[in-house]
C-alpha cells in the first residue's frame, strides 16, 4: 500500500529515508555478511555505530563536555524511577511541575522513592495551560525541580526554558526533544524515550551533567546507575543494539535536514498552519491556551460530535491515519513530529477544510 | 557480500528467513501504508502481533495457564535486581548456584537486595563442572533456589532440571531457552534475555508461576514489578514494539523448524559432532566436563597457541566469523545457537580438520 501519513503520538512515524536505508541495509550490513542485530554489542562495527550516534547528538544538541550521555532500556517510565533513585543525593525531597497526565506519572512514581512538593500544577484548568511563573513555589531543600517538556496528552508545550531557582533542573523531554535548539546547560538532567522524534521504542536517552551522578542510593538496580552505565559506555549489559542504530539514523537524518534550527523552522510552519485552519473554522476546536500550544500533538474536537466517525473513516480512506484522540480525553489529535512531512499537515488541512465544508 | 556463519555468542546469528521476512515487512507491514515500529502498541495490530507471539511461545515451551509470560525492558542484567525485588516475599535470603560468570553477576546484583546463600560452586575446578547434585546446600529458609542454565563463557549447561528441595526454582535460561523442550512446571520463574536463540537485543522474557507475583519490595520501579507488567498486558509502558515482532518471527521460523522437540534433535547433532570433532583432533581441546557441555557454546583452545592469530584469519577468510573467545579467558568459541544451521557447524569442522592438517 501507498505509505500513509501517520499521525499516532508513539510509537510514530519515522522518516520514510531512515526506513528505506534500514531495510536496505538489513541483511548485510556494511557488505560484512551479516545484519547489524547480529552482532556483538562490542564488537568494532557496533561499537563504532554507537559512538556515531552518541557523536551526532552531542553535534545536533551542543551539549557541554560535562555532561554524559546515556543510551538506556526501560523507557521514561523507567526514568521516573531512575530519576529519584540517582539524583536524591542525600536528600528525602523532590520538586515538581504538574501540567497533565506524564507530569502525574512522573509524580507517582517519585513519591515511592521521597517526598514530592508539587511547585505548580495547572490541573485545575484541565491542563490547558502552563501555571504562571510568578506563582510556582519552588522548595529550596529539595533535590531537584522537574518538569515535562511536552504533554502528548493535552497538547501542552513549554516555549522556553523554566528558571529552577538554583535547583538541578530535570525535564521529561521524550516528546520534543530534537524538535529545536537547546541550551542544555540549563539543565541537570534531560530524559526523552525514542518512539516520538528519535527512533523506535526501546530505547531511552539520558543526558546528565557529570557532577549530579555516583550517589544512586543502595537499592538502585544497576542498570539504572548512571555512574555505572556511564562507566560502561551504556553497555554495563547488552544494549538494545538495533534501537541504537535506528536512532543513529535518525539523528543523520536529522543532521542532513540541516540540524535543529532548520527542523525547528519547520516544525514552526507545521504547526502554525495546523491551529490557524483550526482556529479559523467552525466545526474544529482547540481548546489549549495559544501561548503554550503544543508544536508536536495538535488536539482538537468537532462542534458536532455525531461526525466523530465519519471523520477517522474519510481520513483513513484519505491516507490520514491515527487520528484518534488519546482514550482518556476522546477527540482528535495529530501528532506531528519531526519525521511527519510538511506534506502531510498540508494534506490534513486540505481534508479538514473540505470535511467541513461538506458536513459542516 | 554473501552471509557468513557468525559464532558470536549474543547478539547473535538469526535464522535468515526472519531478516529476509523483515526486510520484506519492513516500509509496509501487512499493506498498512507503515512499519510495524511505527505503530501504536495500543493499536490492533501490534496487539495482534503481541498476543500472537505470547501464543507462540505457550505452545512451543507447553507453558501451563498459571504462569504468566511477559516481555520486559532490561535484559537478563535487569532481571538479576527485578528478581530478588519481586520474589523475596518477605524473606531475607536467597540461595543461588554458581557455575560460572553470569552465576557471579546474578549473585553480585542479588546480595545487593538480600542475603544469597551459595549452595553449591564450581569456582574450584575453573568452572569446568557442574557441582555434584548430593553436595547441594540448599537453605530451607531461602525465598528461591537460582541457577544459570547454560554458562556462555564457560561452555557449561545443565542436562536436567535440578531438584530445588520444595523452593521455587528461578532459572537464568538466556543463553539455552528454546533450544530443546522444558518441563515449565518444575520452575517458580524463568527469564532470558532474547539475543542468543530468540531474536535481537532489547526484550527479556519472564515466565513466572503467578502465585509468586503481586509482593514486590516497596522500592521496586514500576517497569520491574512483575504484577503490574502482568496486569498490563507487559504494556505498563511503550514495550520494545520492533525487538517483540522480531521475536515473534523467530518463534513462528521455530514452529516451522517442527518445534522444539525438532529443533533439540538438530542441536544435539551440531554440538556432537563438534564436540567429536575438538575430542578426536591433536591440536584442538575443551577442557569441559563430557557430561556437562554446553550444546549452545562450545569452548575451545589450539595445542598450539601460536597459530591464534592465524586460526582467526584463516576462519574469517572462509567465511566463519566471531570465533574469539570471551575476554576474560581468551582462545575461542563457536556459539551454536538455534539459528545456526548445521551446515555451518558443518563447515567449520571442515575448516578446522584442514587447519590442523596444514598447521598441526
Amino acid at each position: 500500500m501507498a505509505r500513509v501519513y501517520n499521525f499516532s503520538a508513539g510509537p510514530s512515524m519515522l522518516p520514510e529515508a531512515v526506513l528505506l536505508r534500514a531495510r536496505e541495509e538489513l541483511p548485510d550490513w556494511h557488505a560484512t555478511g551479516m545484519s547489524i542485530m547480529e552482532m556483538s554489542h562490542r564488537g568494532k562495527d557496533f561499537v563504532g555505530v554507537a559512538e556515531k550516534s552518541e557523536a551526532d547528538l552531542r553535534e545536533l544538541l551542543a551539549i557541554p563536555v560535562n555532561y554524559k550521555v546515556l543510551f538506556l532500556q526501560g523507557g521514561a517510565t523507567g526514568q521516573f524511577a531512575a530519576v529519584p533513585m540517582n539524583l536524591l543525593r542525600g536528600k528525602s525531597k523532590v520538586c515538581y511541575v504538574n501540567t497533565g497526565l506524564w507530569s502525574e506519572k512522573a509524580i507517582s512514581e517519585a513519591e515511592r522513592y521521597c517526598s514530592v512538593a508539587i511547585a505548580a500544577s495547572s490541573k485545575e484548568s484541565g491542563f490547558a495551560t502552563i501555571p504562571n511563573r510568578a506563582d510556582w513555589r519552588i522548595d529550596p531543600d529539595a533535590a531537584y525541580l522537574h518538569y515535562t517538556a511536552n504533554e502528548t496528552i493535552g497538547g501542552v508545550e513549554f516555549q522556553d526554558i523554566p528558571d529552577s531557582a538554583g535547583l538541578p533542573l530535570v525535564c521529561d523531554m521524550s516528546s520534543n526533544i530534537l524538535s529545536r535548539p537547546l541550551d542544555i546547560s540549563r539543565f541537570g538532567l534531560i530524559y526523552a524515550g525514542a518512539q516520538k522524534n528519535m527512533g523506535p521504542s526501546g530505547i531511552v536517552v539520558v543526558i546528565v551533567r557529570e557532577d549530579l551522578i555516583g550517589q544512586a542510593r543502595t537499592a538502585t538496580p544497576s542498570i539504572f546507575d548512571y555512574k555505572k552505565q556511564a562507566d560502561g559506555g551504556s553497555m554495563l549489559n547488552t544494549p538494545p543494539t538495533y534501537n541504537w542504530y535506528l536512532l543513529g539514523l535518525v539523528l543523520e537524518w536529522l543532521k542532513e535536514q540541516g540540524g535543529l534550527a532548520a527542523v525547528e523552522a519547520r516544525n514552526v510552519r507545521k504547526a502554525e498552519k495546523l491551529y490557524a485552519a483550526i482556529d479559523g473554522s467552525r466545526l474544529y476546536s482547540n481548546p489549549i491556551e495559544p501561548g503554550c500550544r503544543s508544536r508536536m500533538n495538535v488536539p482538537f474536537r468537532l462542534a458536532k460530535t455525531d461526525l466523530e466517525k465519519t471523520f477517522l473513516a474519510e481520513a483513513k480512506a484519505a491516507g490520514l491515519v491515527n487520528l484518534e484522540g488519546h482514550r482518556s480525553v476522546g477527540g482528535f489529535r495529530a501528532s506531528i513530529y519531526n519525521a511527519m512531512p510538511e506534506e502531510g499537515v498540508d494534506t490534513l488541512i486540505a481534508f479538514m477544510r473540505e470535511f467541513e465544508r461538506k458536513h459542516g
